[in-house]
């Protein structure tokens, strides 16, 4: 394999430098193999292997962090922060500064821990899977228990964050540099916004109907188009592969390499195309990262999972919730699917994936009460590692928000605090990334339209390159090099905020209802 | 993960002998870890991820090997060899028996050297696709030639066994005490037997139809077929998953981790159930061994790749391709596939599947003209290692083969000696066990027909419990506790001929042939 890459600048020559570059590459070497073995435990994998895959995973998560933390690494980093060569560039500097942070939270978690953690994850998973399964919290609150506790005692080895709380030692493995208390600063007058447009939409004088989400189509179909519509899109099969699992995810595996998998029912078409543009929005973020070249480095790495999602969400949302969207893949979707979706019309499909309905389940809820979840799950998590909630008082808990929040009443907690699979692999301080995402997406698109005033047309006529060339110089090549609050500032000129979400919401809704 | 087992015996109380299971195990974490890269690499993997895999795969080669030859191996091995409860104990004498011959042979191959061989096998597959899908030698030649001479290199750490020469330690790999000097014993007489009956057939007053070959049947509905004929033999989906890759292959991952793969077209509707049944018959060899209780230890491991191979061949051949069998199978066969297979009778079936004519490719071949293609390659490979063979005059010397050996005149290299991925990968001493199987294969059948008069009649009511029982009772169950040779002696009472083997093809081919 021979690369034609730029010629090294003076920071590219720097001994340290480049040896640091080798030492990072060796350890997502690992990772990468890790992340192999995740994939195939969600898409592929025996039942009976499951057992053994937790040893797998341990295995490979104890060697990684054993490279990441070699000490080795700390004596490259103190080099290259004395290099006016590397802190001039601006490219080093930030890879420089970035596996700074990563290396100084490494070594503050012991090798034992993680060992813990990664069998605790992959068999909190399992036993989640079986809870689930069978709606029984009490399969699941041990492991629940156990993941609370590894969770505080990580976030005690990181340390409390300046400003913030334990919680928050947590989030920053997810979304760098985010404390709880900012989080509340946004998500207050977000809801503060959502209420009344939710309740004005139970009110509403109109409702789309959804007869176009029980049309019954064929799966195998279905694969065909869901493959061809994110090819359309700019997802690449030269480097990556889209599966079918239960629960559809993404996962970067390594250069060449992105994954992500969807779910098809017989009925409700346009489920599928959605679930397949979310993932998509996250994997091309991914495959547009310059990995090849620089694989192992903050550079080639997502800055957060907040704008991860503010990618997956777009796609999904802002672009294939649209009317322009639709009018380029119903089409395709007719073509493709044959008779039974012929009658349907764009208007019938835009109508039926813009319903706004409280649910149960996060996953099946539209792109307004969805974050009504996210807050729901965020304030429980913070409660469950602040110590004022305990995992035997979850369900009630959970049960109680429901009601308050959603005006639902749980009566099954495979339909409540057992839906989602994060806790039981240890995600805590991840959900809010989710409607992070949501305000990032809004934020951006917003600018995008500006900048590309007939984007709208654009998708009418299949044409995505527009999108996704502005999604790729202006977020995806850059890695890690902006922080997430820099990028938005960046690209936005402001700080995060929800009016851009709500404005767009309201513009789309408003008229849909009747409003 | 609790297991239930029959209590310790002393030599499974010892402390060196449990810190050592411990290591092996560790040691097979990391080998289990690149059986699945493996599996996906020719499954699933996009393309654009080739030459990165590569990088995955020597990593995990190097920590698998520094694992194996970590001088505390060593010190145990010798504690336990002077523990008078292990040498009493025959298990545990077998393991440790085995884990020093591993131990033994691995202290002897530099990590360097591993690194190497495993990037150039990696690479060097995807230079033998690209060679072979272009036909085009000049491609694959610098590969086979670094190849070879890392096979050299390899041979000469490890030294030439006693009695042999420098091939010899090469077969040792795959088949653990032969020489090629036995070969030679074991395919001078084979090969005599073999060319008769070849010039009988091809003068046979009757030929049987191969019509059936030819019959058009969905690729959807053979995957149903396969997965439900594969369950009916006794490969477990619990702990195993049946796939399609162009090259068909089984890989033992991990515990409950067996996987296997397959081919389809649209006509050939019997050759998929062939390939099936064989890598069936690879995959419950694995699934049979007692993994889960005792993972990485040599009792959990398979022999040799001819008995592997007797396994598969079993399968494929002495059953596969009987009259009784597809008594059983055809029903199905038209049950699923429906309307095409409807008018295929059994003697249609059965006379296709026995077709006896010579062919390019070596797997697609016939039960006897099959052993001729190894013949070939066994000389020729033998011939590369000696330095009597330069790769560059490789094409020249085996289309000269294929025109004595078969009648047959190469005109393309795909068709020749591109055809096989085995030298690509590094694998050179592994061609004669594929014939030792068909040996092994045939012996043991004898046996078994004696032991279970009534096998066929079984067969035909799709019974095959009786026959697996009897090789996981014989077989499987003892991992590596007996040696190939020493297994043939306790089954059969006999040394390994040709005998048995040559009777059973002329039992069945005489009458079919008129001869």
């Amino acid at each position: 394999m021979t690369m034609t890459a730029a010629p090294a600048s003076p920071a590219e020559q720097t001994k340290e430098y480049v040896e640091l570059l080798g030492l990072l590459r060796e350890a997502a070497t690992l990772n990468s193999v890790g992340a192999l073995l995740s994939w195939d435990q969600e898409t592929l994998m025996p039942p009976r292997a499951a057992a053994f895959r937790a040893q797998q995973l341990s295995t490979m998560s104890k060697l990684a962090h054993e490279r990441r933390t070699d000490p080795r690494i700390g004596e490259l980093l103190a080099a290259c922060e004395n290099n006016s060569d590397i802190q001039e560039d601006a490219l080093a500097h930030a890879n420089i500064r970035e596996a700074r942070r990563d290396y100084d939270r490494a070594v503050k978690l012991p090798s034992e821990l993680i060992v813990q953690m990664a069998e605790t994850n992959s068999m909190g998973m399992e036993a989640w899977k079986e809870a689930r399964a069978k709606s029984d919290y009490a399969l699941f609150k041990p492991w629940l228990e156990k993941q609370v506790d590894l969770n505080r005692r990580k976030a005690e080895c990181y340390g409390v964050p300046a400003g913030g709380e334990l919680y928050d030692a947590l989030m920053e493995d997810f979304e760098p540099g985010m404390l709880s208390a900012e989080v509340d600063r946004l998500f207050v007058p977000f809801r503060a916004a959502l209420t009344p447009l939710i309740a004005a939409i139970a009110d509403a004088p109109k409702r789309p109907s959804d007869a176009v989400q029980r049309i019954q189509t064929d799966i195998e179909k279905q694969k065909e188009l869901n493959r061809f519509v994110a090819g359309a899109v700019g997802f690449d099969y030269q480097g990556g592969i889209l599966a079918v699992s239960t629960h559809p995810f993404s996962e970067s595996v390594a250069p060449g390499d992105t994954r992500m998998t969807t779910r098809y029912s017989t009925t409700n078409f346009p489920e599928a195309i959605s679930t397949t543009l979310h993932e998509s929005g996250h994997s091309i973020y991914e495959q547009n990262q310059p990995k090849a070249e620089r694989f192992g480095q903050p550079l080639a790495e997502a800055i957060s999972l907040g704008i991860h999602e503010s990618q997956s969400r777009m796609l999904e949302n802002q672009m294939g919730r649209s009317r322009a969207f639709w009018e380029w893949a119903l089409p395709h979707a007719k073509r493709i699917l044959g008779s039974g979706a012929s009658a349907a019309t764009v208007d019938d499909v835009f109508g039926a994936i813009n319903i706004v309905r409280p649910h149960f389940i996060r996953v099946e809820s539209d792109e307004v009460t969805y974050n009504l979840h996210i807050m729901l799950r965020f304030d429980l998590e913070r409660a469950m590692i602040r110590g004022d909630l305990s995992p035997a008082d979850l369900p009630g808990a959970w049960n109680e928000r429901m009601k308050n929040d959603l005006g639902l009443s749980v009566t099954d907690d495979a339909q409540g605090c057992l839906q989602d699979v994060h806790w039981s692999m240890g995600a805590i301080g991840y959900f809010a990334t989710y409607s992070l995402g949501n305000l990032y997406a809004g934020q951006f698109w917003d600018k995008i339209n500006q900048d590309i005033p007939d984007l709208e047309a654009q998708f009418s006529r299949g044409e995505f390159s527009g999108l996704i060339g502005w999604l790729s110089e202006n977020i995806h090549q850059h890695g890690r090099r902006y922080s997430a609050p820099e990028l938005c500032r960046r690209i936005t000129g402001k700080e995060l905020s929800h009016e851009s979400l709500m404005s767009y919401l309201k513009a789309k809704l408003h008229p849909l209802y009747g409003l």
